[in-house]
């Protein structure tokens, strides 16, 4: 069903609105047209209504959020729920602030989303209403680990039940969860992390997934997830000597690129739980 | 004469303010850079009338297009023509929302703007004052086509005549007009359409090509247009094994960096109707 | 020492806010990054008090100001001196506007930042309290050379004194000055000048480097001066034909990902006046 996933994205090329920060704003465009999707970027309270309406999805990302692109994100939010798309919230340094905290917390409510894609430790400051968070990045504490795996699994489904959305959880070990089931997902390099942007990028590409496979939005997510992390091994796999995050960077959108069904059934590595 | 002006360009290092989308900025920037010139990026209203003045041409984009950029993409375009410079319109996303459609309008009755430049559903919809666009692409059913060319060339001359500006619009044949010329231009590659901001980059190369050969606005604008096409097939012909469209973005830069008139002449595929 | 400063900021990962502009910001993340610091943007009023107190040092970049932005450095500029976090401004575009010349002016008033880092026509601004700047590169009249050298040393260390801050400008021939020393640096290639941002990477570097090495901000910042020279230097070697401007601002990136203490020393070209 992975590949099914992948190439029903390449083939509807479902086009997403976009409410992203401006500091990965090019990688997610260019991820998205690497995957088969098509980007639109647009964050003026004026313009986000009509845009929506023309998109297939929503990506919410509160990276750099303001007070006019967060009244972007509820007109937005509303309006593609109104239509019946497809949202997804990364809800980028909640638990940094209390303004992203407030902010993820109030589209959780007034939207709902239906997927909700962040780093551990702000997933569970939105679970907890509260936090705290080292930066963009999650806490070297709050970990998914072989060791507190069933416990992780078992906080994502019970999360997803309450909410009603599938919550994907990225880190080491990557976990999409509804709330009956749990892809737990191996794949991707822990020097993915010294590029900005690989998960605005993945919250991008599930957008296009699950609005590419709306009958099976769990293992959309999922697949997008094995993608991401299988591209950032093969682009691993590409440095050259004397290459860097820079070039890492690069290696990874050509591998979104150039990925097809075959390659991404055979390297994706999960189970479900 | 296209020789000339890519020199002219590189001898003139052209100075240009770029009021343009936060999606494809950079490429905006390192394309300007690339070809000679040099890009200034200023979109506060308080800030733009003072950075117009120090430039020779302006390039408005209103890709991610904002209240308050779009109060200062006016007061830059009233400066830049009490200055007799350069302005070009990219009406990204015309038709595709209301503020779009009417911003775009709004620029080209009171800026008067000497270039503007679009894929053929925004150009449509600024002709037709009204229109509906998929996205910021072009819809499938409105291509400049080897079929219908002639009525093509005859709508760019007439939109020309009618505004007093030299129209470009870009797809797989590319048109630039006056209202007595039309370059049909066959250069690029259809995989560019999988990179953001190729359009975005040409209006700054067009905007820094005009400024610095002010004579011979349309020449130039077509120069600028060849340009792009040919860096795009070089770009394609630079990919190796496994690289995808990140990899295009930076060859197709790089060989806007490395040309030259001897290979621009060589390399245009164009005529003139 | 410069290989210690180094090792401080890979060992230590300090977190630095960046109120930056959006032409060259993933740029600026992604050079953080390489070097081992850790990232993070935010430039809105309500949220940067609180990502400023989970920060280590504040990056204020002024290359697309606007309103909110301003209002933005303002609050996380006298919060992190209240919180004794290292501040440094770059003044990008100062003397090319009113409100560029103007808000640097009040931040260097008001905040009192530690480190100042600017092109020579940016300094000169400063140090006049008003100035002409050719947009956002230094005048050609306006260049540090073996001529006037000695003048320029003074004048940098007669700055610093009266600031009570570490001057850096940079150009063809750095200069990294407190009230006592000057560092005279001669890293780096005229290409750099090519690729937009290689300045304000140097800012988000700097700043790293001082939060790493508090106790030595002088040579913290020198030794991000020379790291980013060499890593230039590196990256036009690594240019293989055809390569232009986009493949050498990943070779930069990449070079600073790769650079060790071994290499700094070996490669940096200073002396100390």
């Amino acid at each position: 069903m992975l590949g099914k996933c992948l190439e029903n994205v390449k083939e509807k090329t479902p086009l997403i609105h976009n409410i992203t920060n401006y500091v990965t704003v090019n990688d997610v465009a260019n991820a998205l047209l690497a995957s088969g999707g098509s980007p639109i970027m647009s964050d003026e309270p004026d313009d986000v209504s009509d845009i929506t309406s023309i998109c297939g999805g929503l990506n919410i990302n509160i990276g750099t959020l303001n007070k006019n692109s967060i009244e972007a994100m509820f007109i937005s939010g509303k309006k593609s729920k109104e239509l019946g798309h497809i949202v997804l919230l990364d809800p980028v340094g909640a638990g940094a602030s209390k303004l992203r905290t407030e902010t993820a917390l109030k589209i959780m409510e007034e939207i709902k989303p239906h997927i909700i894609r962040g780093n551990v430790s702000e997933i569970k400051t939105l679970a907890l209403g509260s936090g705290t968070t080292k930066g963009v990045d999650a806490d070297a504490a709050d970990v998914v680990t072989e060791e507190n795996l069933d416990s992780m699994v078992e906080f994502a489904k019970t999360f997803s039940k309450k909410l009603g959305a599938v919550i994907a959880i990225t880190g080491a070990i990557d976990l999409v969860a509804d709330s009956e089931r749990c892809y737990v997902i191996r794949n991707g390099s822990p020097i993915m992390s010294r590029i900005t942007g690989t998960g605005c990028m993945l919250s991008g590409l599930s957008t296009a997934y699950a609005v590419a496979n709306p009958d099976n939005i769990t293992e959309a997510v999922a697949a997008s997830v094995c993608l991401m992390g299988l591209a950032g091994e093969i682009g691993v796999s590409n440095m050259k000597d004397g290459e860097g995050n820079s070039s890492l960077r690069n290696h990874i959108i050509d591998a979104i690129y150039t990925m097809d069904a075959e390659k991404l059934i055979e390297g994706a590595k999960y189970e479900v739980r």
